[in-house]
C-alpha cells in the first residue's frame, strides 16, 4: 500500500472507531486528526470535511460489496441456484467480518432516514436487490425454490445476515457470541445454510411425509 | 389520559420523531419543547434533561416489551412450545408496530456501545434471553423442536423480528414494503410462522421423505 494510501486508511479506520464509540454528531474532526495521528488539514485534503468522509466510508464500503455481489452473480444461470445463494451469503458474511467496523456503521446508520440514505437506496441498495431478486427467480423458475414473497425474503434474509452486526453488543454481552471472531462467522453461516435447506429449497412441502403406521398412498 | 399524562406522551412523540430524523445529537431541548408546543421548563421538570427524556424512552418501551413476555410465558408448562413461541412473536411485531417510532429508535441505539446500553443490557435484554431461552429449551425437552444452538437461534430470531425496522427505510423505498401498516405486519408474521415450522419444529428431519415410485420401507 502505498503512503497515500495508509494515510487515508488510517484516517477512516480512526472515524470509523470514534464514530462508534462517540456518534457521528459527537466525534469532531480534531478528535479524528488525534487518533489518526494526522494534521487536520489533510483531513481536509482528502475527504473536504467530516461529511465527505462519512460518505466516502458510505460509498466505498457499498462499492466494494456490490462488486462482490456482481462478480459472484455472472454465473448465475449456469449454476445451482441453492448453492449458488449458500456461496454468496457466505462471501457477505466474510467481506462483513473483514469490514467490521464499516459495515456495522453502515448498516446501523442506514436505518435513519436522512438525504444520504435516500441517495445510496436509490443506487447501491436497489442494485443489490436486483441482484437477489434475480437469483431467487432463477430458483423459482428452474423449481428448486419454492414460491414466495420475495420482498419479505430479502427482507428476512438481509435480517438474518445483518444480525451479528445490527445486534452485536446484545450478542456479546447477552449471548457471549461474538461476531468478530471467525469461530462465530463459521457457526452463524452454518446456521444460514440450514435456513436457506429449510426454508427456500421446495422439496419439503413438495412431498407429503409419512409416518410409521399409516397406509401409505402414492 | 390525565392531563399530566398527555404532556408527557406529546414531549415524548416530539422527542421520538425528532430524534429520528435529525439524529440524537443535533435535537436540542428547544427543538422539542417547540414540536411538543410545552416550555422548555415542562421537559425539565418532567425529565430533567435531555438524556434524561432519551432513559426515560428506553425503559419505559422496554418495560412494556418485557412484561408482555412475561405475562405470555406465564403458561409455559402448561402450552404447545410451538404455539406459544408464535403467539409470542406475533404479540412483539404487534407491539413494535404500536410503537413504532420508540421501537425503531431503541433498537437503533442497542447497536452502539454506549454506558446506557452496558446498562440495559445487563439488566432489560439479559431477561429477555432469559424467557426466550426457558421457551426453547421446554420446546427441545418435549421433543417438539429440534436441537440447536440456541445463542444463535435468539440472535437469529431477533434478526428476523427487528428487520422491519432496522431495515425501515430500505424496506420501504427499495422494497416497497410498509413496516408501518397492517397488511405488512400480518405478511411478514405469516413469513415468521413460515420459519419457525420449518426451522424450529423438529418434524421435517424426523420422518424420511418418501418419493413417488420409490419403494417405501417404515
Amino acid at each position: 500500500m502505498s503512503r497515500k494510501n495508509e494515510t487515508k486508511e488510517a484516517i477512516i479506520e480512526a472515524a470509523l472507531y470514534l464514530f462508534q464509540i462517540k456518534g457521528y454528531h459527537a466525534t469532531s474532526v480534531r478528535d479524528i486528526s488525534n487518533r489518526a495521528g494526522v494534521n487536520s488539514a489533510t483531513i481536509s485534503y482528502y475527504f473536504k470535511n467530516k461529511n465527505g468522509l462519512l460518505e466516502y466510508c458510505f460509498t466505498s464500503f457499498l462499492e466494494e460489496y456490490l462488486q462482490l455481489i456482481e462478480n459472484h452473480l455472472e454465473t448465475i444461470q449456469s449454476c445451482d441456484p441453492a448453492a449458488c445463494l449458500k456461496s454468496l451469503v457466505k462471501e457477505i458474511l466474510l467481506f462483513q467480518r473483514k469490514n467490521y467496523l464499516a459495515a456495522k456503521f453502515v448498516y446501523s446508520e442506514i436505518s435513519f432516514d436522512s438525504s444520504l440514505n435516500r441517495e445510496i437506496l436509490s443506487t447501491y441498495w436497489t442494485k443489490e436487490k436486483f441482484y437477489l431478486q434475480a437469483l431467487m427467480e432463477t430458483g423459482i423458475q428452474k423449481g428448486v425454490f419454492r414460491s414466495m414473497s420475495l420482498p419479505i425474503f430479502i427482507l428476512q434474509l438481509k435480517g438474518l445476515m445483518s444480525a451479528p452486526l445490527l445486534h452485536a453488543q446484545y450478542s456479546m454481552e447477552v449471548l457471549y457470541q461474538f461476531p468478530q471472531e471467525e469461530y462465530f462467522t463459521m457457526k452463524y453461516l452454518e446456521e444460514l445454510y440450514e435456513f436457506i435447506d429449510r426454508n427456500i429449497i421446495d422439496a419439503p412441502k413438495e412431498f407429503p411425509l409419512v409416518l410409521a403406521g399409516e397406509e401409505v398412498v402414492l
